[in-house]
Formats: structure tokens, sequence, C-alpha cells
């Protein structure tokens, strides 16, 4: 099973030639995207959205992750094997959360190369066939090398909105474990409660909620928290002394 | 086969954790996605769009249809036989029309919970592994109980704009068999006559026709009938007397 | 294996159908969304699109191309072989570009109709069936007959914005190849030099590239190229004298 993690848009023309390989070359493997509008070139934001995703994937899946700012230039390309998943993407700390925290994780450096690399989608010319090789067991056709992660954002939650879902939901990096029920969040100057459930608060009103990933939420109920609070990705969550 | 229908939105992170579940536990069942972008939380519409594109699904399918703005609250999963084809989704009227249209129906109330289900996100947690259970035709071990639907449209046509589709076509909750050829329909006090096609009417000028679903839609030739009438999903479609 | 190109909309209610009808008639078949966000009505950009995408595609690949503002008018349906690869839709021009720059081609015109065809998706209705039928080499069924194209738009590049990506990239109708590297574009009275990747500029430089589709495409640096420079699809991008 492959995974799809990118910024490079669902409706785009990116994804379907990145199929095409992945079709060619592992054809009786399923691929699934699990995510083409990560917040584009935020690096930090993408690798907290994909640990919270990564826990529920199968053991033995493999995820191609791409959110790629510096796709042409110096930083290498990297496979990571983190509690029986893997994952293949640039080393520019995508990976390194979902890579933190495992129980138990590998990182290799990628030593092959396809015959003509674009300069701007190695996603397709690069990290799809080293999926495919990878799901053969292949390392070795990888060229893997044993190697650390260049950069590394550690285990770490991340007390900022990572992602605005299409209803307007605000996905935190906070992990909801982390955040005591009884606790107020501050996202712009405003004090947000806690509830279990959309239905327990009145239309129209702002709270805070574990969400289906685990994560801290603002939502309001029937309405558009996004739109409602004047939020964005990237906008700092503080949490107010118990 | 199985279909989606939801309104996750196409793009967003949810389908992707979805699909996963089913290509878990359904590795042989292809999974198409009928529709993501089924208007929010509106259940009246996406149950009217539903039974519209239904009719079409073959014999023998099984989607997870869900727009649940309930979820989390006390309405109950519902899993219905309607003319050799499956549904899967709350019991909130989304199914109902499909039902309500179908030459012989049946519905049961579904026993089985998952080990962990979510307060949020029950098409991931309990609706697609009940899905997956009923392609292999497991009915016991979904629990399945005989019941009827707690919320039915019923089966009569809904005098409505129920989606809009990004070119701005119109569709409405009238099925085009209902509605004589040399009707005049009213949209925002707007006058509406019919063209078989687009090429019939020149550039810009609105009309209605039978779509390809066999509904009434209001369209603009190469042009974006939302847009030229200020058009709203939920918005009423009169028609005039013969 | 089967591609679609199309302007249905990739979140919208058509593609799902249109896949029903894959997955019933050509169930061992892969079937991958090339894009179905080409731009709407614009069949002389969708045709330069379409040809840049198809020399990746793998022989014997079908592909289902349909950007047709004049479905249920008089333009007939076509079958196309062009290098080893199939298309199959409206003979308005779109498959024309992919036919005239390959070694080999050949077209034919489509006798089977379905028994019944709805009057404005004909990709649904005439369009898949017939990719089904020819991904198992099915051309009687499908009753071919030898034919010119009725609308060739020939193999010379176009020197117009064809596509605006989500990052905002202007992709040209221009071949990289075509076009000297020292040589300066302009775009709405605006002269845009060239460079090798993203990272050898500023951020917020405006430049034009090579892109992974071997076209000319103009870029800014970590931003976004159509929002600077007021960019549409069909504006002229003209190349100074070198």
């Amino acid at each position: 099973m492959i995974f799809l993690f990118s910024d490079f848009g669902a409706a785009d023309i990116y994804v379907g030639q990145l199929k095409a390989v992945l079709q060619s070359q592992a054809p009786k493997e399923a691929v699934i995207d699990l995510l083409h509008d990560a917040p584009a070139f935020n690096v930090r934001a993408g690798a907290h959205l994909l640990a919270a995703l990564a826990v529920r994937l199968p053991r033995g899946s493999v995820t191609v992750a791409v959110v790629d700012p510096g796709v042409g230039g110096p930083r290498e390309p990297v496979a990571v094997l983190a509690d029986g998943r893997w994952y293949v993407g640039p080393d520019n700390g995508l990976i390194s959360v979902a890579a933190a925290r495992a129980k138990g994780s590998a990182a290799w450096s990628i030593g092959w190369r396809p015959a003509d690399l674009s300069a701007s989608f190695h996603g397709r010319d690069l990290f799809a066939p080293v999926a495919a090789l990878l799901t053969k067991g292949n390392r070795k056709a990888a060229k893997l090398r044993k190697a650390a992660l260049a950069v590394r954002f550690g285990a770490d939650d991340l007390p900022e909105i990572i992602y605005v879902d299409h209803f307007g939901n605000l996905v935190t990096g906070l992990r909801a474990g982390a955040v005591a029920q009884g606790r107020t969040l501050v996202v712009g100057g405003r004090a947000i409660s806690r509830a279990r459930v959309y239905s327990e608060v009145k239309p129209g009103a702002v709270f805070w909620h574990e969400n289906s990933l685990g994560l801290v939420e603002i939502a309001v109920h029937a309405g558009n928290a996004a739109a409602a609070l004047g939020a964005r990705i990237g906008q700092a969550v503080g949490i107010e002394p118990g």
C-alpha cells in the first residue's frame, strides 16, 4: 500500500504523473491519496500533520511525502523506516516528526538517481520510483545508505495552527493528550473552551475538541472557525495556565 | 465496488483515511469517489443528489454515504438495501430518498462498533468497516437488525437548487420527467425557458434542460448560471402554471 | 492503463460516474486522473497541455480526453492512435496537437453509440465505454472507421499561458527547447529572464524556467506568479529578439 502526502494540489497536474510512474513500476500496489493540499512550502506544519496521520497507516506501507520548497537545491533525498512504515521524501524535516515519535526508526540516504531528473519534480522522477522499489523490499536497487536525518524538528508538539480543513476547522499541532480538558486555549486574543462534540455547544459557538487524529482542533458548531476567528496556518495557539 | 458520497471535501484530510481502512479490510474491492463535496451539513439536498446518482450505480455495489452534522450525537448508523444496492451511513434521512424511490428496499440498524470510535469521524471508524463487511455479504459480523428508517424525506421531488457544479450549473431536486417541456421555471423572480442542449441557445442565455442525471438543471451557454442569477443551494425553484 | 483528462472538475459529480462505467466495463484496468481541471471550454489550451502530458504516458495506455463545449452539437467522436497511445474524445482539436507531434498517428471515427446517450455527458456515455473496448483491443465493437481529424491545431507551440497551477505558476504552450536560454520573455509588458531553479533567484523574483513537462513556465520564488503579474489563461507570451 502506497500513500501520497504532498502540497502538489489534489486537482492539479502533478499527482496523475506521479501515479503513472507508480502504476508502471508497482502495478500491484494500491495507491491512496492521503493529502495533496498540505500547506504549500510549509515543511514544519506538514511534518506535524504527517506525523498525526501516519500513526493510523498500516505497517508495511510506504508513504511518498513531498513538501519541498528546496527542490533542485542541495537538500538530499531520504528514506525512513519508523515503526514499520516507510517514508520517502526530501531530507528537510518533513519526515522528522513522525520519525522522532516512533518507538523505533532508522534513516537512509538514497543513492539511486533516474537517467532524467527534472529540476522541479522529484516526486515523480525520484521519490515515486524509490517508493516502488521499497514496496518490493529492494533497498539495494534504491542504493540506500544508513545516515542521520539532516533536519530534525523533534517529537514535541507544535502550538500553532497547522491545517485548516474545508469546513474551516483549525487543526493544531497539539496532541490532545498533552492539554488538560479543563484548559482554555487562546487564539488571536480570544479564549476558547473545550467541548466533547459539536452538539454539546450552541450553533455559532467556538470551542476546542480532540479531533479524529487525536489533535486539538478549534471549531464552530454549524459554522466556520477560520472565518469566525480570522485565523490562518502558522498562527500561535496559547494554553492558559490551569 | 464501493462508492463514497460525502461532504468530507475531495481535497481534504478525511477521504484518504477512510480509503486506508477500506483497502485494509476489503483489499479486492474497487473504491470510487462519487462525490465528496456534497453541500456541507445539508442532509436534504444530499439525499436528493444521492438518489439521482444512485440509480446508475451497479447492483451489488456498496455506497458509504455520509453527510452527518449530528455525528457524535444520538442519531443511529443504518444500512439500507434498495434495488440491490447497499448504502451505509447515518440514519438522518440521507439515504431515505434513494430508499423511498426504489422498487424494493429494507433497512437495518447496525450493532457493530469499533474498539476505538472517534467522536467526529464515523465514516472512517464505523461506516467504512461495515461497508467492507457488506461487500463480503457478512451481515452477521455487522450485527444488522431489521429496523425502519428514523428519518424519511420520502420519494417526492425537491423544488430547490440542491447542487452547484464547478461550471456554475444549478442542479435542482426536480426530476425532468415531472416537468413538462413547455413549462417556464422561476428562480429569484427570473423566468427561465427550456432548451434541449447548450448549442440551441445564444452564448450568455439562461435556460433549463434535463441534465445527465435526469434532473432539471439551469445553465448559461458558455457562462456561469450561479453567478448570472446570484443563486445558491437551497433556493426555491418555481414552476409556472402551464 | 486508462488516463482521464478533462475539464469536469476533480471535485465535481462527473468523474465518479465515468469511473463507475470504466470499473464495470474494464475492471482490470487501472484508472488514473491525469487532470480534471483543464481550462473550462478552452479546447486549444487543453490540446497543448494534453500534448505535453501525453509524451510521458506509457505506450499501450488509453486516454479519455474531454474538453467539449460543443457536446450535443454536430462534432463527432474520434479515436486516435499516436506513438502507441490511444486517445478517445471529441473531434474538436483537443487530441490534434498530440497527434501532430507524434512520429506516427492515425485517426478513426467512432460508430458505436450507447442505447441511452445523454445530451451533455458523452464522457460517461460514449467515450468511457469506447475506451474500455480499446483496452481490450476491440476496435470492431467500437465501430472504428479510418478518418482524418476534422479540426487540427497542428504541432506548433502556442505562445500563450495555457494553465495556471495552484501555486500560481504560469505554464505556457512553448516547449523549452524552442526558446534559447538567454532570451527574455514578455508578459503584460513585463520582461522576464530565465533561471534554472527556484533557488537561483531571490524570494519574490519573477523568472522563467523549463518545467517538469518540458514547457516554459513563469514562476515567482516562494510566491505566486499569477497574482504578481495579474496573468490569466490565454494571455500572450512574447519572446524578445535575442
